[in-house]
């Protein structure tokens, strides 16, 4: 189970009625944050999520809008009295502007750990979450990110009893340990489940044009949630001009992807409400949502 | 005439319901910002009034709930293509500072003069006001501002003729204009003009405990903004240790200055409304007001 919040929509700069493009996840007592430009921590608060258990902020890239509250909401979190370690993983580069941007937080009561990623494509184990970054097509570099939560299969006691395998060792091997007997015999959970289930996916793609690596790491993601700068009919040579999507851009990923359901965001501050061009869109691709600030969901295991 | 916009009242971290403290003062079409918070942007959209025309922002010091909303903002006021230089003045340190936050604001179409405060005063002759830094007394180097627009004598008829001045020359002495005669005599404006007139003096100071150089130098002013942390009776201990100080520390400053009207500022994200101790601070000094998001007045020059 994932829950999920659209922190803001916002591109460019922040508005009075327009968060910037933020995300926050919580899986299991822990939170990872993907962008934070200037006034995330407010919507955060607003949202009533707390800064606090915010283990790992993944950076698209680094665009003033996705990285400008990083100082505000460090400050925060350490006035909250966290001393665990926090991870910051971003493109090339890293390193260098976390510590810029810390000139104004310089005393923190936890360590940061800064991760710069490698190449095209690069996948970490966080919070219990596969977690993927792969490059995309924007005038800096900038990644998107793909979240998985994997399911094991379901625990199969017809197949532990014809192995003839201790009734005792069955919760261990459900649990995915691997267990050497006495006589050196190697019991594994494959012996006693059945096929992995499907698990949840969830994607972040913002600040890009259309490329193949989205179309290629986002497929089948129970949710994308994907950049559309404009929305204006004819809006493709500005948003090719500035290296962002219109929102048909977008669904047509979507819908090239197999994702179940698409939130648009990163709006243009030109742009007054989403909800006006979303007929047109939804011919395209019909579960696609305009994105508004706070906009929450729980990503559940398939029912069965 | 002075507009003068209290853009926010908040100190330590900005909420959903309270800006960060900033000042944005305009005078003939230009605009002065005094302190640049996370949100502060915002604050100021929300108000309407525009980035655009800021020739000047100062910085009392480098806290991050003081100066985090300036990349945003260059990047802003950037985007609406000004052209013009801008000056910040703040702290020894200001250079460096503004250099570690534009690395993610790194290309502007405006030139950025930084100027760094010498000493414990100094003045300042800005968009045609007299503006004066004088240290306080923080934890970091701090400065408070006054602001001083000067008010000429008034122009004297029977003095010019008297003095046996063409008419012809009265406008442009009248206008602080000095004339030298084909016969080499000179013409002055204190020929014509009567004593120099009460001006306007505006002051703000903020994340400091009571020091004398807060009352020599907001002495007569006709709005003090000053900050108060803290309104509970019992803070002064809180106060002290923080190096901030109570609303009752701030009135009595505000007493003993012969100030013509208080705001209080920079509440603490502890205190949920800061009219419920203005009746005690009332009593100490009563035409004080607790600062709100957004208060706005106009100063202007007294009737005679």
């Amino acid at each position: 189970m994932l829950d999920v919040c659209l922190l803001g929509c916002g591109g460019m700069m922040p508005l009075p009625y327009r968060w910037l493009t933020s995300l926050m996840v919580r899986y299991n007592g822990k939170s990872i944050l993907i962008d934070c430009g200037e006034g995330t921590q407010i919507a955060m608060k607003e949202k009533g999520w707390s800064p606090k258990p915010i283990d790992v902020i993944l950076f698209t890239h680094y665009h003033a809008d996705h990285i400008s509250g990083l100082p505000g909401l460090l400050l925060t979190i350490g006035n909250a009295e966290r001393t665990e370690p926090l991870t910051i993983i971003g493109p090339k580069g890293t390193t260098a502007i976390v510590g810029h941007l810390r000139a104004i937080a310089p005393e923190l009561p936890f360590e940061i750990k800064c991760v710069e990623i490698e190449g095209d494509e690069q996948e970490f184990n966080l919070c219990g979450l596969r977690v993927k970054a792969f490059k995309v097509k924007h005038n800096i570099i900038c990644y998107g990110y793909t979240m998985e939560l994997d399911r094991l299969g379901r625990f199969d006691p017809e197949r532990a009893k014809a192995a003839g395998i201790d009734v005792r060792y069955w919760n261990r091997l459900q649990h995915g340990e691997e267990i050497v007997l006495d006589d050196g015999a190697i019991l594994t959970p494959s012996m006693v489940m059945g096929e992995q289930r499907r698990g949840l996916k969830l994607s972040y793609v913002t600040d890009t044009r259309p490329t193949p690596a989205i179309n290629n790491n986002v497929t089948g993601s129970d949710l994308f949630i994907c950049e559309g700068m404009y929305g204006e009919p004819d809006s493709e040579d500005k948003a090719r001009a500035h290296k962002h999507m219109t929102f048909r851009e977008a669904a047509r990923i979507a819908k090239d992807s197999d994702v179940k359901e698409m939130w648009l965001t990163h709006y243009s501050p030109s742009l007054v409400k989403a909800e006006f061009y979303m007929d047109d869109v939804r011919k395209i691709f019909e579960n696609t949502r305009a994105g508004k600030d706070g906009m929450t969901t729980v990503l559940k295991f398939e029912e069965e």
